[in-house]
Order: C-alpha cells, then sequence, then structure tokens
C-alpha cells in the first residue's frame, strides 16, 4: 500500500441543519417519534419548518460531521456529497472549507435545493429529525474523485445514503475502488437501513465483504442482526466485518475486532444540550484512533471523548479544541 | 388616539447574521476594529467569509432582533425590513413569524441578495460587525403598510438604516405617519451616523421633533452631541428628544425623560459569550416596559434584564423565556 493522501474520505450527505427547540407536545402533535430520523418531501419540509421555532442554521450531514471531528483531531479529511448552487449549498461547502476538509464535488445547477434537515431538539436534548434531502440523493459516482478515494487510509460511507438508487451506487463503487488500492471501508448505519426490507440488503452487502468497518447503535445492531443480546448482535457483525463498532448512549459503546472485543464508558457531561452528532462524532474519534495506530480500547476512548463534546452544544460540529480533549 | 392593532412597529435591517469565533489577530491582521461594524461589497463580505471560521446562521438585525424581545416579553410587534427571494430571506421571515413578529414586506426578486452579517466574536465577548446589506439597503416607503404604522403605539427606527437614501425616505415617512396618528416615534443610533458629515444631519432630524425616544451608547451619544461628560451629553439630548436613553455596557444604562433622569445597574451574567445583540434587546425591554405603562427606572430595569439575556448565548435573538426573566 502507498502512502495516503489523505486519512478518511467520507460520501454522505450534504446538509445544512435547520435547529429549533420544541417541546414533547409539538412531536405528538405531528406524530413524531423522538429519537428518529424521517425522510420529507418539500411540501412536508415546508409545512413542518412553517409550524417549527425560530431556528439556527449550522451546517451538518452525519458523515460530513465525522469529517468535520476527524480534521478537528488533526487528520487529514476529505468529503463527498452533492450540494446545489445556493446560500445552503455555499454555506456547506463554506464550513467544510473553514474546518479543513477538503471538499471538491462540484455543485449541481437547476435540480432541487441543497438539503436541510429540520432538527427538532426536546428539553431532554433528544433530537428528532426531518430530512429534506434535496440535492444530497443527485450525488452519482461518476461525482466522485477516483484518485482521492484510492489516496485516502479509509474511505466512510453514510448509511443514510444507502436507501437512494444513485449515491448508493456511487458508494458501492467507491467501496471496490478503495479496495481496490488496498484501503480500510467503513459504513455507519442508519436506522432506515435495518427495517425488513432494507435489512437484507444491507446484510447481502456486508456478507459480500464490501464493509470492514461497521458502526451502528444498539437499536441499529439488534433490528439489524435480528439478536438480542448486546454480544450476540457483536457475534453476528463480527462474521461479517472485521471491526464492528456498538454506541450504546449513555451506556458508553463496544467494538469487536479480530477476536478481542473491548467497552468504554460514556464520558460524563456537565449539560448535555443537543444529542445531534453523537455517533457522527464517536465515528470520528474511532476512526481518527484507528489511522493513528490505536488499539481498540483506546479509540473507544478517542470517540466516547469526541462523542461528549458535540452533545454539549447545539450543532453537530465540534466547538472546542477537540485536539486538546483527544489526546491522539 | 385610538386603540393601537400593534405595540411597537419596527423599521430595519432584514438581515441573517454569519456568526464565528476568532482571535484577535484575525481581526488585527485585516483591519478591523473590534467592537465595530462597517459595510462591506459583496466581493469584500466574500473574501472575509472564505477566512472566516466555520459559522453558525442565525436571524439579525438590530430593530428586529428588538422586535424578537418585544414579540418574547408577549407585546405585539411588526417590523418592516427589506429581504430578497432567496434562502437566507425565507430563514428571516420563517424566523419573525416563528417567533410572533409579523413581517409581511414583500420579498424583492431580481436585485441583490439577502443581507448577511459577518459577525467575528473574539474570546472576550465582543462582537465585530461586517455587514453586507444586500437588499436590505431597497427598502422604500412604498413598501411600508401606513396603516399597520397608524395602528402601532410605537414606531421603532433603526440608525443603520438612516445612511442609504431609500431607507431614510422610508422611516422618514414612516415618522410622519406616526406622528399624523400621535403615536411615538423612536429611533436607536448608530455608530456611524455619529461621525462628521452625518452628526448634522441625525441631529437636524432630532431638532426637526422627528424622534420622541431616542436609544445611543456611551461613544454614540458622545460624539453625536460633542460632549464629554455623560450627563451633559442627556441635557443636550433632552433638548431634542422627550426621552433619550444611554447604554453604557457593563455600567449599566441611564435615561433622561422630561426633565427627570434614572439609572441602571447592568445585570450580572454567569458568562458573557457574545455581546451582539445587547443594546438591540435593551431597547425591547425599555419600549416594552413603556407601552406597559413602567415609569423611567422600571423600564430601565427591563432594559438591562433583556440585554443580559442576549449576551449569554450567541445570537442576538432571545433564548430563554423572557417573559420569566422580565416581569411585566
Amino acid at each position: 500500500m502507498t502512502s495516503s493522501q489523505f486519512d478518511v474520505v467520507a460520501i454522505g450527505d450534504a446538509i445544512v441543519d435547520v435547529i429549533a427547540t420544541c417541546d414533547d407536545a409539538f412531536l405528538s402533535e405531528r406524530g413524531l417519534v423522538k429519537g428518529s430520523m424521517q425522510l420529507l418531501s418539500t411540501g412536508g419540509a415546508d409545512d413542518l419548518y412553517a409550524a417549527m421555532g425560530s431556528a439556527r442554521e449550522i451546517s451538518g450531514g452525519s458523515a460530513a460531521n465525522s469529517m468535520a471531528g476527524v480534521a478537528a483531531l488533526g487528520l487529514r479529511a476529505a468529503f463527498a456529497g452533492q450540494i446545489a448552487t445556493d446560500q445552503l449549498g455555499d454555506i456547506f461547502a463554506h464550513d467544510m472549507a473553514a474546518l479543513g476538509v477538503q471538499f471538491a464535488t462540484p455543485p449541481l445547477s437547476g435540480g432541487p435545493p441543497t438539503g436541510r434537515c429540520l432538527i427538532l431538539v426536546t428539553p431532554d436534548a433528544q433530537r428528532t429529525m426531518n430530512t429534506c434531502p434535496g440535492a444530497s440523493h443527485e450525488l452519482t459516482a461518476h461525482a466522485l474523485d477516483e484518485e482521492l478515494i484510492r489516496s485516502s487510509t479509509v474511505t466512510f460511507l453514510e448509511g443514510y445514503l444507502w436507501g437512494p438508487e444513485k449515491p448508493r451506487q456511487a458508494m458501492l463503487k467507491a467501496a471496490e475502488i478503495a479496495h481496490s488500492a488496498g484501503r480500510t471501508v467503513a459504513f455507519t448505519l442508519s436506522e432506515s437501513l435495518c427495517i425488513p426490507g432494507r435489512r437484507e440488503g444491507v446484510l447481502g452487502m456486508l456478507e459480500s465483504g464490501t464493509i470492514d468497518v461497521l458502526f451502528g447503535n444498539e437499536d441499529e445492531v439488534r433490528q439489524l442482526t435480528g439478536c438480542q443480546g448486546l454480544s450476540d448482535c457483536l457475534q453476528a457483525l463480527a462474521q461479517r466485518v472485521r471491526t464492528a463498532v456498538v454506541t450504546r448512549g449513555a451506556a458508553g459503546a463496544v467494538a469487536m475486532s479480530g477476536g478481542a472485543t473491548a467497552e468504554v464508558q460514556a464520558k460524563p457531561v456537565a449539560r448535555i444540550v443537543d444529542t445531534t452528532g453523537a455517533g457522527d462524532l464517536f465515528a470520528a474519534g474511532f476512526i481518527a484512533a484507528q489511522c493513528r495506530g490505536r488499539d481498540l480500547a483506546d479509540s473507544l476512548t478517542a470517540g466516547s471523548l469526541a462523542a461528549a463534546e458535540a452533545i454539549s452544544h447545539f450543532g453537530a460540529r465540534p466547538e472546542a479544541d477537540l485536539k486538546e480533549i483527544v489526546r491522539l
């Protein structure tokens, strides 16, 4: 394997988060399941937005948040995702560049606008996400920079983009390119991939050896594997991937790799404000530590520290100096 | 005077704030004067934005912030200002509506984009503002809703809009309409109105009886009046307006009205995060209290409490329940 130009390149949704607080009644009146993510049409997003409180806009997108974290940890990160030629697209691109993440996917004109995610944060700091993916789902394999993928130690793929046809093909192509160059492919599950009708496809992808490192939360891996106990889930995943990482919210995280297992407690946080991005930043910390040659336990600790920073403020991108918090 | 439909209607910049943190060196390298506001061309704004860190976007605009505060205090507020038909314009309009502020100025197509203010917040919580006013300066008297002004107890005018010709004419027209209906006209100074070449015009407006209630900070009223001592400044202003209110940052605020004076200390804040909007929210609290018939001292206290909330977080709009903090 030749030396890498980047530590991690991610493919994911290019999205601006629109974050407002609300009470539990607001969710229940609209039939929104707390903590979930649902896709919205443009009309549905407009209706929900009109009903939402005054908001702040902060760049988001699951894998993009992870790359913000990887860059904040001092590693070389790149991102591929589809924005449109509009103001939200400009904001997304600016924030990637400002964080030191290379982002060069050309914007699309004349199609859907840049994606946005309407995030409702309840007083218990839980986030309920309502995504209008817009241009994000128009990403094609054609937009990929093959040389970038070949020259990155890890290619990180976002589960949310596995649903729509075009970006799924782009991600599978990216995995193929990465493996042909002897690189590692990581994948983060999303809730919607674990439901019947979807899970079979995801399991098939895992069985075909497409993914080396898999991230998921407890609910996701239970639904995906059909197992109840956490160790059964890990065993089931470990047969299909080299490394499986399961995040458990306040209960910490566990990982299994090459027969070894490790566990970490969640890092205490003075005040949890908004859990958006906890999983994204966990993955960032874990992957960054792995790129720096740390073992499984140290990598879980790095993930846990990065996640703790993300949930202590609104928005999923790091605000504090992550390098000071997670010393790699 | 007939009963009012609104307590306050404001005319001001319709702007989205783009807020990033930076260190002092970033300001000095670019010759930016900490705490000041400068106007930028589109090109200048693009250059500064490219150099800025990753940002959060929150609706702003001085008088619009004040109306957000007035509405949050439970009073009926309306706003007139010019947005364009673009995503930032949609964000601005949404946030006004979500806060309960009536905002019905039709957006402009084909002109400049919705205005934005690049706000750099240094570790000492001071804000340095770089405004690209865009559509905001295209507001004309034609866009005003005369009936709305006639039916509002107070018409609140923003000093930043006094510089450009079209909105200045709109504001002077609004003052005329308000006075013809026996209403009160308030005006908030801006730094740029107090420099030689501008101050003569502002003093002329004050002398002609256009303004009943004037807000300014200590620097502004010193430069405007040419007086040194604060009581001299107040005396000089009180000859021209019914009520003069001078904010003094950490030193509190003073006011003079009908020969009476009152003073308030600044409310202690656990951690000052971002001073953007302190003056805007002070004006909101003061005017809301006056609308509810409170005396000068109580009105200063209300202003001081509202300002304290605004500086405890990023962004100029209230985040906590202002009605709980300022009981009117």
